[in-house]
């Protein structure tokens, strides 16, 4: 297949586009991201690497990260993890809140804030350095151990916590939270600041692809029966509420990022991810979803 | 593949299950149902049909209607559809008043009873003879046209309609629905007191596998774009506030319906129902999902 | 004391004072009001009657009706009539619905549209002819039997009754109506469209000042335990979402509508009522509130 | 008036009662209060001292003293200190977060826990040792020096304070509090750590019922105009979510605590207070509520 001259439409159609999107300002880090960056990688089982744009500049990953954790702390438990954290989408955004008290204190889905601060809590509880740990699993899946954080994007979100630090508190009443509020921000907020490019985050969405495994040196990461959970988790509630918009219109399961990033997948296919920074309201990559719906629409097949 | 003996493995399984579910009792004819009937339909693009049990005895579809109802108004009418009715995960069970009244009259997604009203609007609106043309539908795409409804059933939901009464009359108080409430009540129970069998539903359900074809006479009956889509939609909407677990644990989009009826799809493969009449406390069959979970496991393979 | 030369000081202010409120517009008879109109009247147990403006001219009383409707429900039952409608401040005004869901169809109180609707479904239940008994019980404590709905406003509200038919559905669904959902909505509106001058409504609102008796005859028409639980009731609930602010600015027990009228009292010694259509975006008079807040500021006395 | 043949009578039925209610548990030093400590004290502006039971003996005023600290804060501030926090009701108690997070950081009235600690944060920004002014202010206005906190108490709390951390942090997140989140914890705890009997309890609201100024040496602590609002508050708001229902029992402005102390007021009369640990399920003293309804029953007279 020419899959090349498929990203090649899809460049010209995106740089076409007028993106009516916002970069994120919640952080001075973010807000000064040249908007115009685009880049799309195209990771395929069978025939390798294809893609376009900046797509070999990191930029940072901040909820895309939540996947990897999620896989971290499945990696080690089982099911017992989901009497913390629910598989359910939340609806909506401002439910948070409301939904974590009235279901006292059990997040809707590991990938909302709320559910990615119990895994850390959760990975905090179960690894000796989890930083370090977390750091060490991305340089895995990738082969890549030069990916880091951005130290300035790490203090700057330290800054900025006061409402993941409402939802910890909430939490903790509920019981729900077993470590120090602290030492869990801390963590969290490391995972968030990780940079990636487009080819370092599709190769290392591959291992949800190919069942587990990385597709270099096929090693198996995690088992294929949680990868298919992980892939579900994705499909419902990777884009908060705009879940089923992604699904209805790109049909991947997939997660994005307020960096601007998407990465996404098509079990036993291939991984692919995009990076535009404006975001539509709805909090996602507006150019970064086009370039993916284009993809499904012109290779003409998704998981459904 | 060996599909008759792993439906053979699910049944002894189910068998020896204990429900902890309750059948629906809001109107007599579901509350007198026998609980212990089960049965289960596979029905493969390459190899044909499967089954065991009560397949051939036809039950209440309920909501499950909804999903045919959807397909014959996306047949007629194309993405305008979406701006009357969204296409996101509705979260909560106890959401659908607040979220209706907070997102000033469209609902979450054609799935829930909301959503459902309004796709019976647009049919009142655009059909001629609905009630009729809603039936002939079922009986194209599956070939049979002794379905009909339980006259029964239909008597008895119009007296315990005023939950979707109020439903109707909040989105009409926001513009969002356009003929008379009864019209489209009598519309709606009508659909929902469709009887079909394990066998004919997945014989229904085949288009949704199919591109949007049928697989007896390949008549395309909607087309192969809108059929992803109603698959993303039933993904993410399919299961109320368990679409999450359904996709965790079944990882096939689908359908349920509070006869006790699910009927699931896995795009380029098959159709598959069960209907098992206990429903846990979400409202879907507790045995109905574990068949399918089987069904997902014991293959090995999923959408995921 | 020097009342009148007290309300002409209000009259000065208030007509200086330029309206930002916006006349409610739902319904043709109440858009085209006049909305310069202003109008007050108060009526002191010791020293009778002050007033200035439009005072004499009648106007839709609207919400203002419920308090009536409560009046005469509780001179019929005692406390079991608060089995069906709670005495609670509701909170907000996107909280109807929710609460009434969350609440299993038990209303917030009954000055809000979903309690007075079960006080309407009760007055159907227990009076006779309950139109006519409504008017009658007006014409009793106003001595005024030329006191009248407006026909146009009860035909046009008619058209626009989708929300409270919606609320009524909801909660027939709970069990909390008996009657015919028609005939309640026809009770319903046909109270709200009562017009009564500031000095009819005045006099009218003097049972609640003066323990439940008219002042002119003496006549008992409900117990003083009552008239006080219907002032507690009007202090918390009367001003939908800003019973706080007028019970802060204002101090004293009342009750508004959207045509622009509002009328309060002081118990042991007066009732007073304002009128003047624009309205806040809380839905309440603007000026009117205004008015009464300088009353019992030049006054120095409220109830706190 | 025979105020002390009626509180005696009082005493009987009270003691008469048997109490459903529940000590509050949360943490070990009120779980340990002896459920039967019965006391009541009124005190009135002309006849002075009336009481029975354990009227002398000190229990933890917690919530009551958030009318403490907001009439200190409001007697520094004028209507600014309304921008940061509303009068309104709250409706529910699950409301608390999802109205601070729909209402943007905005607490809706200084009585429910998120608006005392708005108050606590502004009694950080303008006092210099708040936490001694705070002690200061309550022996003012009862002339007791001996008044302070119970060190166990302040000391539990701490431990406790999960969900406070939470407001504080969702509030901070809005931009709506100023100072550092523990410092403001460590007076919100303190202040709710003090302990008074029923009668200096008493003497202390005194001012609100002698428009601002102690009895005793006729003391203007705070303006007549403020105290009325603070009263309106109280009357809206004292009681959570049971605020209608004490209002439509008693007809009084009051305030109560977990501790089982509730204050109320008869502006221009009297001050009363009881204490009965038990709570209902609203979290209000159920035998104090009963004590004060017959209070108001039996001398016929409330502010309605």
């Amino acid at each position: 297949m020419e899959y090349q001259k498929i990203l090649d439409t899809i460049k010209a159609e995106t740089l076409n586009k007028t993106s009516t999107g916002k970069v994120a300002t919640y952080i001075p880090e973010l807000a000064k991201i040249d908007p115009n960056k685009l880049g799309m990688h195209l990771y395929c089982i069978n025939s390798g690497h294809y893609g376009f744009g900046d797509e070999n500049e990191r930029f940072s990953i901040q909820s895309i990260s939540k996947v990897f954790s999620l896989t971290l702390a499945m990696s080690v438990l089982n099911d017992e993890l989901f009497d913390r954290v629910d598989v359910e989408p939340s609806g909506d955004p401002f439910n948070s809140l409301i939904q974590l008290e009235y279901e006292h204190g059990i997040p809707r889905n590991p990938l909302i804030n709320a559910g990615a601060l119990v895994i850390a809590d959760v990975l905090v509880s179960i690894l000796e350095n989890p930083k370090q740990k977390f750091l060490e699993f991305i340089h895995k899946i990738t082969g890549n151990t030069s990916i880091t954080i951005n130290p300035k994007v790490f203090e700057s979100e330290k800054k900025y916590s006061y409402r993941n630090a409402s939802l910890l508190n909430l939490m903790k009443s509920f019981g729900n939270i077993k470590n120090d509020i602290e030492t869990i921000l801390d963590l969290y907020i490391y995972q968030c600041s990780v940079e990636m490019s487009c080819k370092e985050l599709a190769t290392a969405f591959m291992i949800y692809a190919n069942s587990g495994k990385t597709l270099s040196d096929d090693v198996q990461i995690i088992s294929s029966r949680k990868v298919k959970r992980i892939n579900a988790i994705m499909q419902t509630c990777g884009f908060y509420d705009e879940a089923g918009e992604f699904s209805f219109r790109v049909g991947l399961p997939g997660k994005s990022g307020v960096g601007g990033g998407i990465a996404a997948i098509h079990p036993g296919y291939y991984a692919v991810t995009a990076w535009s920074p404006p975001l539509n309201p709805k909090g996602n990559s507006e150019l970064g979803m086009y370039a993916l719906e284009r993809l499904t629409t012109l290779t003409g097949f998704s998981i459904f």
